[in-house]
Parts: structure tokens; C-alpha cells; sequence
């Protein structure tokens, strides 16, 4: 996208000039926008990251924009004309038209003016040209007096992030559950894949593979519960609390009209808060979602360490799996083939705990009546939304899907253990299970071998007990000596 | 409380010596941990804090224990009379007896081993005791044996550390739900107070002190409902995983049993996960819970900033409201008080969000089967509830249920304030009241003058518009002009 | 920038085929980078940021390879026609052309390898055009043999990010001076407005606001010494170390070669750091660098706070400055000006404080013989320093040299204050003034009138303490009463 | 140590009465302490962790109180006799006694007030009873008007922090040498282990693993010079500058005076900063010294996960190194034995990093002359030294000290490692380097065996080149093809 043109750049090519406050400034000739837009890209340079980046977040506007206008109407505020106007621009902007006239700065101050301003804007001047207007003829369809009428930012902003959160959600919800799917693919393929379980590292006792992947498939199936119980979260409002919550120069019906309006707009229930004052100054609802994409990072990060564990090697490491090639590992080393699928998702897990952060001290940091870091919440929450989303997608297409299980690896390696002798416990005792396993380890032996030659067990009794589904599972202790 | 005495010191006084697989150890002689203890604790000199500190988690250990003992004895896998023995010596613990035989530090190397240890070895001792032996006669109660029994470190310790946050939940929520009080009788207290609220710092639209103080009374109530809700969260537990959660060595009965005895001992349904492989490595439960406390730190926090800007002053500041003095301000300033409690406030709130920091950290490291930063989770998590509570309950008491509002002085900066003329709007249009607005602001007058004076509206007009309830909440505007 | 285009729709483009060890892959005709940067585009579609954002790595990345072919090709190792061509296209390079070709994504797997490999490809395209031959005709200019030659991705990159943070260092101490002395300018401007300081947002002492604004300029100074001298850790380069700091493949002379020309491309002296094992792994330097653009982010986020403070109102806060009007504050409430300039600032801050995080866990799970997630942390801090350097320049321009101060009111709040009794102290006693200060608290009058009033001191007494330079400065108290 | 007792618990035992401006409050007849300490003990019962916990800054406070009486004296503002009482006083706790009457808690409100005025009172009583007074008889020497002469918390506060983290930084620094040389003697017993060095936990290519332990080394001696070089920070003090930096009620040669005697006390030159307003609200140096604790963290973090990756096993993991055995590892797998030493040293390490941001957190939200949050600051600074330190010490004594190589075990995985080929790159070639990777990869066969089997080398050359000596530096390549 070309840079929105500074004024003195404006000045060289057709525009039109509009005024505010602060006096009179020029617009470009086409530019949807208008003055008060114009003021804050050139105030804000920061991110390079206009709101056109998040389309949802400009659908989440305009669909608070056209349930503002349609409750308007009904209370006789806003004349049917004007209002037709409105509902034919935001219909636009739901429909992904005119993205690319949302040009300020994700991070601003001001507590989101400029964004609501930017909507205002290019909502009066797509009515226009749809009244029969020339773009600026605000006379006729008024950004503040119509678009936002009974509506102040304070309001308005919070809402359509709520809004855009809700529609983000949803693909996220996707790409988590497809995931999930892909893993609960893998736990199925890889069930009969046995191989030994480590804890810190150590070799534990035997599992099948199919288990581990199963557990990756429930931990992120938890959290698309989780998420969902979070969507009801934002359904909460302050739509009608104007300025400060208390509703100042709002109609007493206009409240819980919009509000009704908006849910209809959505297409699902949308609730008014019981207290407009609080919802108004209150972060938590996005301290708890931002709170919900770092635990999502934290287990796709938790997922990817352990998958380049078991696929490390080929030959001085787990070599357990198989991850897909991508990509040539390396300029130097030949045949190289380096995990770099996990590797991107645990960059992508760091930077959305990082946004986290910068979220949870803008929450900290707001004053009194009003939330001004919002801008930054908005664009971390959504950021994060899309990263991760972004990042499951190129997990499971890239990577997931095509993992293999290096079988016989892991039958040997169950052979080999150690850790075997766990099983053996309650049938030898944990003394001699102790001190087989030493000499194991010091000889570098098979504990089977051992065990065998020690005659500790016959060869009949060591083929029962470490049975896949004698290891794999609990079974039946009353025979047993105690465990030790 | 004394430090734990090293191998060195513990030889000059009266001790036993007990072994395990490193060798023999002396322990005091009337110490009722035992060898792996005294090891852990000569090991793991770090942050001088005990499990002793925490109580609460010290029951969930026994609690666990105590569950699982009677589940074993249901199954025929422990005798009767050591079963009598644990449940004598858990029901002390629970009891709150011998708590300063916790003496291993909150961090610890070995995913929580030491401490399970540190309670297999305190319960048996007591039950030794119990049953007319010496301390360290584990022929008759064994650590790992008897008390221990089907038990992995592995899922005994994660489920008494969800018991142990359950314990400590429910104080957290009363001082929550104490203070919320708190700030409701405030609300009340204060329903007549019209103030200036404030937007960005910059005098914004008239609203009630009241109005302000029920809103954190609001925030703080949402709080509760979610911190129930989490509560849920933590009933879920891999207890019969034992070592990776493949239950390996574990009845098959065992796991649903152990989990029922638990229900029963701890009052309240628990319930037994549906996939212990991932209940077994899987921290989601406590980052949420973490980031629940995060949340919660993150709205004092805000509250306090507010307390601390609310009060600024005496002369120089916003001074609407006073704190309660509690102690001098100053050794050089006579008459200075400081508002010294909500100052502590933030601080504890900014520990608890590091404390935050630090458990994502721990969650996101953990690997394969297992997660081995459990218990600087389990210890942060504790720390922060603890801290939460203390500061919430000294916030109440010896801050919030003194303060006291500057009527007049409020009711003056509202009378002077320039954002009066928002009120106005409706009537004399957007372009008088930008025009008065600035007038004001230059002249250092009162809008409410300047209005009278440029005949807009009447005085009886104006008291009319201004009447405190019709500023603080919606009223009908069809009768109005437009807003602008 | 249009994203690059995926491998079906350049298969309906004009192309060209390239293979690597994955096989053939289609190229668009026009494409400078190659077969490897096309997959790694396709692999990571994650921030939709692509090195292009970021001029100065390129520029390093060219810096590093011009002075690899140099030295290789005073080794005898690359005949000079290859080397010319490569020195031309990196010339190009470092002269701003051909960024657009570089179009992989910021956060990417494989440790730099896709970014290396981009530049390689470029380089080569660009020199077989030199050359006079057709892009793709590598065998007369490999982009790994003879570009990446006698390189690792594990060595150039590391090296390259040292360069590009050295470049934008500049820039970023620059706005930070600039910044700097437009707080000594104001501080020289105000250095006769008399004003109450504040601590704890409690009245204090009086001081003047040049020496308010002087600490500003101060603290930001400080920062300019500190990030000059972190200039010089960036020095330390690991080029030569190859794979994995042992110099495989590499000549024995060829690492110091390397250096030394890459100091004279550079224009300062880098260093050839002396454990290159270390130097391969180690993230310390960034981690240093990044928690310097985190203090710098604090202190600017302090500044912020108190630059909001202090213009709080105009009636209802503090009022002692104004900065600059911006843009309109409000849609709904005529005259409002809110600093939006600083709220932005504040913002940054977070971010920037945010990726800190980022980076830090993204050098703590480093593993072994190198920190795969490398890209991540040269994202994130040339992304903070961008940020940084537009927000010192927005909130210079934008709001610091157009700040002015309210002197009237600052004196009147001098005169107001209760504080000024600390300046009595050693004439009065502090038994006298703490009675005094609870006195002017409790009747809402001058400490001034009742001193007088109470014949503690006269009025040309009170005139001569009260001088102002009797107040900001230490004065000599041989003859006084102890201070209390 | 016995809690403090509360005013209830007080008035049951001997005690005595003392005032303050809110009146009296009685204190435990033997304490030193007085009634703000009692008070501030009463205030804030949050982290139950008191000044007595870190002597260092007890010793820090003594330092700056004896240099401030010695100044006064000077300036003869305080006699002689009370001077004497004072220095004996400070002498006693320099010296380590009366450090158990430090009792209020580490997170205090009041900007440090508590915590100097306990300083305050506890020498005053201790110099009372030097001359032969009771406690509590101020008039004969007064906690404020004689050991807080010329002092502000503000100033003596954050200057006794300074000393407080001198004092404790030479410990950490000796900790660190002494770690920094285990590693160093672990570097030489290893040189001639020939093992393979790992990139994104992928087989590299071979190094030693004196080569690995080397850099271990080096990494933590890189931050003992930089450590170093922030004691230097640490000397800029802004005693003399009073309540915010003006020096107001201090003599204009005492802040000189009192710096002077200051370095003579510490026995290290010590230096005023030249701008004292914003020495007294600014905490750079804090952050900075914050900051390189979360340096060092990293480091030893990422060391840790190394140690734990390369003990991994012993069996199915990578098991190059053993670790020292320090515990059983699990009481149901027998013979397990847990690298729960490093994983202690993990956990102190993300502890350090939440610390790291709690302290972030409270710089950042310091405002105008005074960082009110400084209380914590100084708190998690000493902690995190204090567990870096007792973190190093552990895992050089209980750990490095006693890693052994399984040397062997390295030179199989050497052998068998398909990474050789990078070596035989230059004699090879790199499409047949590539080429026969692939072989061995499908085929299990080694890559040497495929080579001789190819006749692309003699069993002569294939010695020759793959001496270690070939492998793990740089050698001559002008003979050699071209690297690919």
C-alpha cells in the first residue's frame, strides 16, 4: 500500500479541503477520508501498520456504525434519508469494500478518536456519492452530527473492538480445531508405535506414540472450549455509555435499541453492561483473551520443543520422527534438514507473549473514566489472533500432517531402556529392580538380558509382563508384591 | 523459623541414619522428615522459602495422601493397620500439626519429587509414632511403600497442588468479595457527589463520586464470578497417571477410586481427567489461574493509580477525596501524609504480574511427559494469591473504608469546569459551545458566564439543563437539536 | 508492497525453474532472489513483514558478503571476475536498490537461513547481470558457492544483524539528541517559572520547571552515553566461525581477512570475537542491547505520564503546562484537546517493552550450539528501535518545543501550597510547622497568613526565605534551628 | 525469626510509648525500633519478608547515616557527643549486629520512609544506650532531627540501595568467577573429546567438548566484565539532594561533604550526580543492573538446558555427559536418576526474569520527583542477586565440579554421524557430499562406509582428513575444490 501523502504533498495533487478545530487542512480529491483522518496519519508515523491490516476490526466498526444509525432512526434522530446513506456505507465496508481507506496508524493516541474519526469519515463520504454528493458536502451526511451521532469514541471504539474480536475469533477457532484434527490424525496413524516416555529427559517407561500425539490433540482441543466460553466474554458492551458511561446527551432508549440492533447486525446476541461506567474504563475482558492467546502460545511452543526433540538426529539425537523437509538446511552441511516449521511457530509463541505484555501494562496504565492505551490493546489482541492463526495453519500443513514415526527406532530404544525395569517391579521387587538397573547402566547390558540371566524371571513370564498392554496401561496389582 | 541444620551440623547432634539409594544420611533425631529430605534441603538452598510457608498447599499434600491410602486399602493393596496409621497422621497435617516439617525450598530441582518425598516421609514418621514405633522404622509405614503407594511424584503432586489452590481460593475470594463491599458502601456513600469525570486526564462530563466507586466495586465483582469459575478448572486431575500417566503399575481400579476418596476428603467433587498422558505434562490450568491473578493485580493496580490521583494534593493536586493517614509522610516535610497504602498495592501488583512472567515461563519449558518447573509454579501461583489477599485486605481496612470526599471541592471544579458546556450542547449547538468552550479556556472564565452573558440561554434555562440528573444519565433527546 | 506471488500463480507468469536439494521450483522471470527464498516465502506467511522493512539489514547483510568475497579472493579462493560482479551487486545493495527483492518474512525457521540464502540469491542474480549472462545461469555466479562462500548462515547473519543495529544505532542516538536538547531548550525557558514539586503526587517543595524540564534533558542524555557505549559490543563479530564457531571449510587466514575488510566496508573497526564457539551461541550482546531500548522506552514512558500530568485539565488538574493542540480530542465534547501526542508515546513504550520479552525468550531457548531463534530477535529490535527513534520525533515535534508553561498558575499553587512550610523549618521549628500545616489543612488558608498571624515570623522575614533562590537550592544553615 | 508483634499483642508485654504525628503508639520495651516502624509494620503485612533478610542493605543504610552525621559534624550543625553515638551505633551494624530489628517488610508504601525511619530509629536507640540513656529518650538523640540531619528518604533512601547492591555485587561477581572457572577446568579436561556439535538440534558437525564447556566459560566471563562495569553506575549518588533533588534545608557544602565521607566509609569513591533532580526520581541504573541480572539468567538458563539435553537418557537420550548423582530420582522408577540441579538453576532463572519485569513495571511507573516504587525495586534487585548467586554456587558444587564424558559414547556418534561429510566437503565435493548423505540417511549405513564403497576416497585419506585436528578448526583451502 502507498503511504498515505503528507499535506504538503496533498497540496500538489487534486484534493479538497475540510476543516476542523484546529482550522482547515486538504485532503486528497479521492480520498474517502477526511480531515480529521488526514491529521492523524500525519501526527502518527509509528508502526507502519494501518487499520486496513485488520479487515474485521473495520467490519467490527461499520456494524457498529449501522446499528447506531438504525436506532437513531427508530428514535427519530437521524431522518430516513440520511439514514439509508449510512446503512448503504457500512453494508460496503462489511462487504470488504473501501479497506483501504483506513489509513491511520494502529498505534495512537487520543484512546481510538482517530480510528472512530477515520470510520466516521469514510462512512459520510461513501453515503455521499451514494446521496448524489460530492465527497466533503458534510452538510448533507455529517461524519460527527450523523455518523456518529450518540456516539462518542468511548463508546463506539470499545465496541467495534469487541465486535472484531468476535469475528476473528471464529477463524481462529478454525485453525485450532483443524490442528487439533491433525493431531488426533497422527494418534490414530502412530497407536500401535511403541516407545519409551521420558520425564526430565530421563527415560521413564514405555508409551505409545500414539498416546503423545493423542495428548496433543486433547490439550489444544481444551483450549478451543476455552476460547469458546471467552466469545461470551465480549458479547458485553458499552454501546449508549457516550463519553464516560454515564450516557450523557444519548436518548435513555438509545442504549438498549443499538445494542439490539447490533446483535442483529452480528448475527448473534450482543449484551448491554450493567454498569456503562465500568465497561467503559474496563480492560478485563481483553486482559482475559490476550491471557487466553498466551496460553495457546505457550502450548503450540511446549508442542514444537517436543516435536524437535523426538525428530533431533539423525543420528546423535531422539530420531523418533520424521518431520516433512521444508527446505534445505544449510549452505554448508549437505543433506541438512532442519525443523523449521516449529522453529517459526516458537518465534511466533514469544512474540504474542511479548504482546501480552505490552497489553497488560497498557491495561495497568489507564486513568480514571477512561482506558487511552486501548489503541495498543486492539492491535496486539489482534495481531496475536492472526499470528497464531497463521502460524497452526503453516504448522499443520506444513509439518503435522506429514510426520512419520521412525518405528523401529523406538522399538529399540524401548529394548534398550532402563526404564523397562519399571515394569518388572512389582514382580522382582524394587531391591532387585534397583540393582539390575545399575548394573545396566555401568555394563551397558540389557536389563532383560540381566534379568534373564540372574533368573529372576523366565523368558515366558519377561514376554507376558511386557506386553505392549501390560506397559501401556495399569493392570490388575492384587497379585503383585508391593510396589517399592 | 530455624534453618533446616546440614549433614555437618545434624552429625554433632542426636540423630538417626536412615539410607536410600545414594547412601546413608543422618537425620535429627527428632526430625520427622527423613533422608531425602535432609538431602533436598542440602541440595536446594535458594530462596530460604519452606513449604511450611504455605499451608494450604501442605493439607492438599495430605489430602492426596490420604485419599489414596484408603483407595489402596479398598483395593487389598495396603493393610488396614497402616492405613489407620496414614489417615491418623494426614488427618494432623490437615489439622494444621507439624507444618514446620516442611522444610524444602518452594524451588526445587526433580519436578516436585522432594517435596512429595518430604510428605511421604513426615506422614510415615507420625504414623510410626502413631503406631508405637521409633521414627525411621519403616518396616512398619514405608515412605515409598506404604504411603507413596500407586503413586508417581508425577501425578500426586500436581493434584495437591490443584487441591492446595482450591484451599487457598477460597480466602482470596473473601477479601475479593470484602473489598468489593467496601467499595459499594462507598458507592453508596458518595451516590450525591457530582464530580468532574476525566478523560484522558482532561476534564471530561459531570458523573457521581458514587458512580466512580460502584464502578470498582463492579470490576472487582466480575472477578469473583471468574475466579469461581476457575475453581472448576482446578477439579480435574491426573491422580492414577502415576509416572507419565499410562498408569503403569497403577490398579485399573485405582485412578476413579483415589479420585472419589479425594471428593470426599476435600468436601467437593473432583474429577479424574480424561486423558492423563496430557493431564500429566499439560500446565493450562495454571497459566489461566495465573493469569486470573494477573487480571486481578492489573485492576487494583488501576484503582489505586486512581486512589493516588483522586487524592493528589492537598493544594496542588486533584484533591477530591482523602485517604485515611496512616503513618507520616515525611522526615523533612511536617504535615505531609502520603497515600501509603495504595502505593504498597501497586507494588504487590507488579510482583504478582513478574510472578506471571515467571510461571509462563516455567510452562512454556516444560518437555515431553513431563513439565519440571512445576513447583516454581505451584510456589508463584501460591505467592501471588497470598500476596493478593494481604494487600486486598490491607487495602480495605486501613484505606478504602476510611476514605472521605471533598464535596465541596468537587462541586466546585464541576460549577468552574469547562466540560460543563458538553451538557449544553443539545441546546446551543455544537458551534456556540466549541466557541464558548475556548472563550473560556482563554479567559479564564466560567462557561455558565459567558453563556448568561451571550444571552444562549437563561439562567433559569440553565439550572434547568444542569441539574445533576440531568448530567449523569441519559435523558430524551428527540426534543433536542442535533448533536455535533 | 505486493506480496510475492505464490508458486501456482507463478507457474502463470513468466518464470524460470531453479532447484535445490528439494527439487525444481519456478521462479517469476524477473525475480532477483531464487529457488530457496521463493520456498521460504511459501513456508513462513506469518507477519507479512519482510526484511525489506528494514533497509539497514540489508545493508549489513551486503556489507558482510562484499567483504567475504574480498577476502576469499586475496585468499586465491575466487577468481576476480566473480568478485567484481559481487562487489557490484553489494554496492548496489548498500546503495538502496533492489530491496524489494528482498521478501521472506521476518520471523522465519531455520535460524536465518532463508534471510542468508535471499541475499545470496539477489546478490548473485544481480552480479550475473553484471557479468552479462541471464539471472538463474549460476554457474557463473553461485549464490552459495561463490557468494556464501567460505560462510555459514551461523556466521554471516549473527554478523550482519550486528551490522544493521550498528547502522540504525546512529539514527536512533540522533533523535534521541535532538530530543534531548529540546528539553535543555525548554529547560533554559523556564528556568525562572516557579512551581511546587511533587512526590507521591503529594505537594513537595517548590523548585522551578527548568529544572523539571532539565531532569528530562538529563535522563535522556545519560541514554546517549549508554548507547554509544553498546555500539562498541556490537563490534564483536563471529565471521569465520562457519558452522558452528570451528571454522570447518574456512582457511585459517580467512576470519581475520574477513574482519578486517569488513571494517573498511563498515567505516569502523569491527572485531573478530575470540571464542567463536561462544560467539556462534551467545545472544548476550542482544540481549543487552534490547533491555537498552527498554530503559529508554521507560524512561520516555515516565516522561509521558508526567507530561500528561502536568497539563491535566485545564480546570480540574494540575495545569501547570500546555502542549500543543494536535487534532481534535472529541466528537462529543466541544474544546477538548487531549494529549494525544505522549498517549502514543506511551504506547511505544510497551511495545518496546513487549518485544524485550520477546527477545528474551527467545535467547533463553537457545539450544546447544546455536540459537535458532535469531531472526526473531533481530526483528524485534530493529523493529523497537524504529519505533523509538518516530516516537522521540513525533513527541519532539509534535509536542515538546511547543509546550508552554501556565507561570500564573504554577505561582499561584506556590503561594498555595502547604509545602512551603518545609522552607520555614529551620526558622520556625518543626513542632511550629507541623502545627501550622495541620492548621492551613484543616481551615483551607495560607500557611502564609498564619505564620504571620501567629507572629512566628514577620513579613520581611517570609519575603526573604521565600525568595525563590532561597527554596530550589541548599542554603547555608549554620545559623538555623536544627531542621526536625 | 518471631513476627513483629502487633499493637494489641504489644500493650500485654513491657513496652514503652512513643509518639509520632498521629499520636502515641506503644513499642516492645526491648526493641530498637520505634513508633514508625511499628507503625509501618502494622501497615504492611504483605510479603512477610523484612530488611533483616538482606544485610547488604542494613550495612548500605549505616553507611550513608555514619557519612551524613560525620558531614554534619563538620558543618557543626551536629555535636560531637551525638555524632559519636551515631558512628558507634553504625559501626555496630556495619559490623553485623541489631540487624533482627530491620522488621519492616520489603514492599512498603512511602517511598523507602519506613525503611529509613527504622534505620533511623534503630541507631538512635543503640546510640542512646552508648551514652548511657534509655530507649525512646530522644531528646538526647533524635532519629530525625540528629541521624536523619540533612537527609530526605528521597535521598538517603536510594543512596543506601546503592551501597546495598555494591556491597552485594562483589559476592555475586565471586560466584560467577568461581562457576566461570569450573566450566574453564571442565574446558581442559575435555579438549580431546571428540564429539558433534548440534545446530537447531540437528547433527552439525564435530567439535570437542573442551571446545562446548569452553564457551560455557566464556559466555559467564564476558559478564563478569560487564557486571563490573556497572558497579561503576552504581557510585552516582544523590545524597545532599534531599526531598527532590533541590538540597532544600541542607547546607550548600554538604552534599560534597557527605559524598566524600560516603567513599570513605565504602572504602570506594563514591560520586554526587550533577543533576539531583532527576538523580532522585530516576531509575536507570536500576534497570540497567536489573537488566544484566536477566542477562546473566539467560545465560545460566540456556547453559542449564544444555547440560539437561546433553545427560539426556541415559538410554534413549543424547547421554554424552553425566551429571552428578545428587538424589533418587523416583520413588516408582527404579535406578532413575533426575538432572535436578540444572533444572533448579532453570527455575531461578525465569524467577530472575519476573523480577526483572516486576522491576520494569515499577520504574515505569514513577511520576514527577519521586519514584514511589522504588521500595520494590530495591527488593527484587537484592533477591534476584541473592538466588543468582546461591543458584551458582549449587550448580557449580553439586554439579559441574562432577560431570564426567562419555567419551566413547561421543566418538560413536562422531563416527556414525552423517554430519563427517560437511568435512569431506572440499575433497568430495558438495553434489557428492549431498549424494551419499542421502544414502546413508535411507540406508542406516555409514557415511565413511558409503564413501571408501564409492571410491571416491582411500581409507588413507579418509584418516587423513578426518583427524580431529581437521575437523574442529580452520584448515588451508587453497588446495581444496570449491566448498558448495
Amino acid at each position: 500500500m502507498n503511504p498515505v501523502p503528507r499535506q504538503d504533498e496533498v497540496l500538489t495533487q487534486p484534493h479538497r479541503l475540510e476543516k476542523d478545530l484546529l482550522g482547515p487542512l486538504a485532503v486528497p480529491a479521492n480520498a474517502y477520508y477526511g480531515v480529521q483522518t488526514q491529521r492523524a496519519v500525519e501526527n502518527f508515523a509509528l508502526t507502519g501498520v494501518p487499520l486496513s491490516h485488520f479487515p474485521k476490526m473495520i467490519i467490527g466498526l461499520a456494524m457498529v456504525k449501522k446499528a447506531a444509525a438504525s436506532a437513531n432512526t427508530q428514535l427519530g434522530l437521524l431522518e430516513e434519508k440520511r439514514n439509508m446513506a449510512i446503512q448503504y456505507a457500512c453494508d460496503r465496508l462489511i462487504n470488504g469494500d473501501f479497506h483501504d481507506q483506513f489509513v491511520v496508524d494502529m498505534i495512537q493516541g487520543g484512546a481510538g478518536t482517530s480510528t472512530n474519526m477515520n470510520a466516521n469519515e469514510v462512512i459520510a463520504n461513501i453515503g455521499l456519492e451514494f446521496l448524489g454528493h460530492a465527497k466533503g458536502a458534510y452538510q448533507y451526511l455529517h461524519p460527527n452530527n450523523d455518523v456518529n451521532m450518540s456516539q462518542s469514541t468511548n463508546d463506539a471504539y470499545p465496541t467495534a473492538i469487541r465486535v472484531g474480536l468476535q469475528l476473528s475469533h471464529a477463524e481462529l477457532v478454525d485453525s485450532l480445531a483443524l490442528l487439533r484434527d491433525s493431531f488426533a490424525r497422527k494418534r490414530d496413524e502412530f497407536q500401535d508405535v511403541i516407545k519409551m516416555g521420558r520425564t526430565q529427559l530421563q527415560d521413564a517407561v514405555p508409551m505409545t506414540m500414539g498416546q503423545e500425539f493423542g495428548a496433543y490433540a486433547t490439550t489444544l482441543g481444551e483450549d478451543i472450549d476455552r476460547i469458546a466460553s471467552l466469545f461470551d466474554l465480549l458479547r458485553e458492551v458499552n454501546l449508549g455509555g457516550t463519553a464516560i458511561g454515564t450516557g450523557i446527551n444519548a436518548d435513555p432508549d438509545y442504549a438498549a435499541l443499538a445494542v439490539k440492533e447490533l446483535s442483529g447486525v452480528c448475527g448473534h446476541e450482543m449484551r448491554l453492561a450493567q454498569d456503562l461506567i465500568e465497561a467503559t474504563s474496563d480492560m478485563g475482558a481483553f486482559v482475559l483473551f490476550s491471557g487466553m492467546t498466551k496460553r495457546l502460545a505457550i502450548k503450540l511452543s511446549k508442542i514444537c520443543n517436543d516435536l524437535r526433540l523426538l525428530s533431533s538426529g539423525p543420528r546423535t539425537g531422539f530420531n523418533e520422527i520424521n518431520l516433512p523437509a521444508q527446505q534445505p538446511g544449510s549452505s554448508i552441511m549437505p543433506g541438512k534438514v532442519n525443523p523449521v516449521i516449529p522453529e517459526a511457530v516458537n518465534q511466533v509463541a514469544y512474540q504474542v507473549i511479548g504482546n501480552d505484555l505490552a497489553i497488560t501494562m497498557a491495561a495497568e496504565n489507564g486513568q480514571l473514566q477512561l482506558n487511552v492505551m486501548e489503541p495498543l490493546i486492539a492491535y496486539k489482541i489482534l495481531e496475536s489472533m492472526r499470528l497464531l492463526r497463521r502460524a497452526m495453519d503453516m504448522l499443520r500443513e506444513r509439518c503435522i500432517d506429514g510426520i512419520t514415526a521412525n518405528r523401529e527406532r523406538c522399538r529399540e530404544l524401548v529394548a534398550n531402556s532402563i526404564g523397562l525395569i519399571t515394569a518388572l517391579n512389582p514382580y522382582i521387587g524394587y531391591d532387585n529392580a534397583t540393582r539390575i538397573a545399575k548394573e545396566a547402566l555401568n555394563s551397558g547390558r540389557s536389563v532383560l538380558d540381566l534379568v534373564l540371566e540372574d533368573g529372576l524371571l523366565t523368558a515366558a513370564e519377561l514376554d507376558e509382563f511386557l506386553k505392549p498392554e501390560n506397559m501401556i496401561n495399569p493392570r490388575p496389582m492384587r497379585i503383585r508384591e508391593r510396589i517399592v
